[in-house]
């Protein structure tokens, strides 16, 4: 059930693996089917990321939208299997200029019965020129081009669809339980390179591995439970953007019986903050 | 329709206002009747930290509760009038240690249709005992009776609802369009004084007047437009803080064309963090 089936689906149309993920067939019902996408397969089901950019790219879609996205939060409740999903976007509240949404991501099971498998709610508003200004400094990072690219030969899937460029907080080489601050900074785009819209922001708000490796240069296994993104930017920053490399950074605040939490900014080729992001992430022992 | 009509409740029935606006009495359909808290009237509605408590209870009254809340995320969509209110609380996915929420607060019109006000998403959890750890230093604070109380005579009836001690980052006294940083630092506790739960710490993380007020020295409308509430603590953390002060911090990110984000942190009276939280909050000009 889990093992990638299309992964090469983008070299038959044409399309980038990010864009086949988003395409989205509208049902009667007024909800709309995808696909679990292969190629941003993680161990056990699609990387979080992708998951939250289809439920995201669901309410853009819809034919009721008004204005960009403001923020989304995606619950991840249960596992997706490989094959169809359906995602019902519906607005609850429609206002002037703001917009709230409330989604649900689920699939079918042999025994025919619907099993929910994510939530989430968005809230799009129609954006006005206003006082703007960035108060988090954007870290001092080398060039793009001068940093390594992250080596993913042999990893899963999903590592596979992006460059990432690590300057600070790599994954340990060494599982040795040694103590360490949970900082990671990097550059990061989609592999092969695409222009940057709110679904691929999304999704690349969750690229970071689980704080709780780096904090304990120990494996334990570990999984988001809940993600919220605050998009700063709107369609023309995104648009300025193109397809160079994001600077990204994340860190933890508490490790508690089971679950950390994790925030996350990420920033233009500019220096200009994109999004802000945050985690509840589960782990064990 | 916004006057205050039962504040003093507390003196007739001897319950706390908080309690009284967690009261809930159960439907015929599964969702609950509450009242908007009148004890904790805004501006133009109840205040937001309250709703979000409202929307937590409903999931922890529920009789198919699992655990103790990990996180919730609430959406203002829309004005809550006084009088009643209905939340639906559905327990979408029960995992064997997690369970997800969806929940939906509104209010029946003149015209008798049902009008969403809230959305929000909870995940429950059991918590088992793991590595834990506070990576964020909380603030050198004197201690809260060394420090002046913040004088909310004549102000909102909310602000009646919590005895807050500024020690960084107060209210401006001058609206004169200056810049300041956005860091600000209290003691806060609900008033009267109350034993601490999960409710009262949802609706303590929403106590920080808008940033962005602080950022311009300049008075403009603002509200928030969704919150997030990750729960560090679980019901032993909270029942040790009993009735005490918690320490409190809120901060701003990024403000861009009509909407800022927020990050806050509360710990309990010894310096162990209880909660993180962020929000996204609507401002003009």
């Amino acid at each position: 059930m889990s093992a990638p089936q299309d992964s090469h689906k983008d070299a038959v149309t044409g399309l980038h693996p990010l864009d086949v993920a988003l395409c989205m067939t509208p049902l009667p019902d007024g909800s709309v089917q995808a696909q679990a996408p292969a190629a941003y397969w993680n161990m056990v089901g699609p990387y979080g990321g992708i998951t939250a950019a289809q439920m995201l790219q669901a309410v853009l879609q819809h034919p009721a939208l008004l204005g960009e996205p403001i923020s989304i939060t995606v619950n991840f409740a249960g596992p997706v299997e490989a094959g169809d999903l359906r995602i019902e976007a519906v607005p609850v509240r429609t206002n002037r200029s703001t917009q709230h949404w409330t989604v649900v991501m689920g699939q079918t099971n042999a025994q025919g019965e619907f099993l929910v498998s994510t939530t989430a709610t968005v809230i799009t508003a129609v954006r006005r020129a206003t006082f703007s200004q960035d108060d988090v400094p954007h870290p001092a990072m080398p060039a793009p081009e001068r940093c390594e690219r992250f080596d993913t030969r042999g990893a899963m899937e999903w590592l596979q669809r992006y460059d990432m460029r690590v300057v600070q907080g790599a994954i340990p080489k060494t599982w040795d339980d040694s103590e360490h601050e949970t900082l990671s900074q990097l550059w990061v785009r989609d592999e092969p390179a695409r222009a940057l819209d709110f679904a691929a922001l999304a999704a690349l708000c969750d690229v970071f591995f689980p704080r709780v490796w780096l904090r304990r240069a120990r494996r334990v296994p570990a999984g988001t439970v809940g993600m919220t993104v605050y998009f700063h930017a709107d369609a023309e920053q995104l648009a300025r953007q193109g397809d160079r490399h994001l600077l990204a950074q994340a860190s933890a605040q508490a490790f508690r019986n089971g679950y950390f939490d994790q925030t996350a900014q990420l920033w233009d080729a500019e220096g200009s903050l994109l999004a802000t992001s945050h985690q509840i992430v589960y782990y064990k022992e």
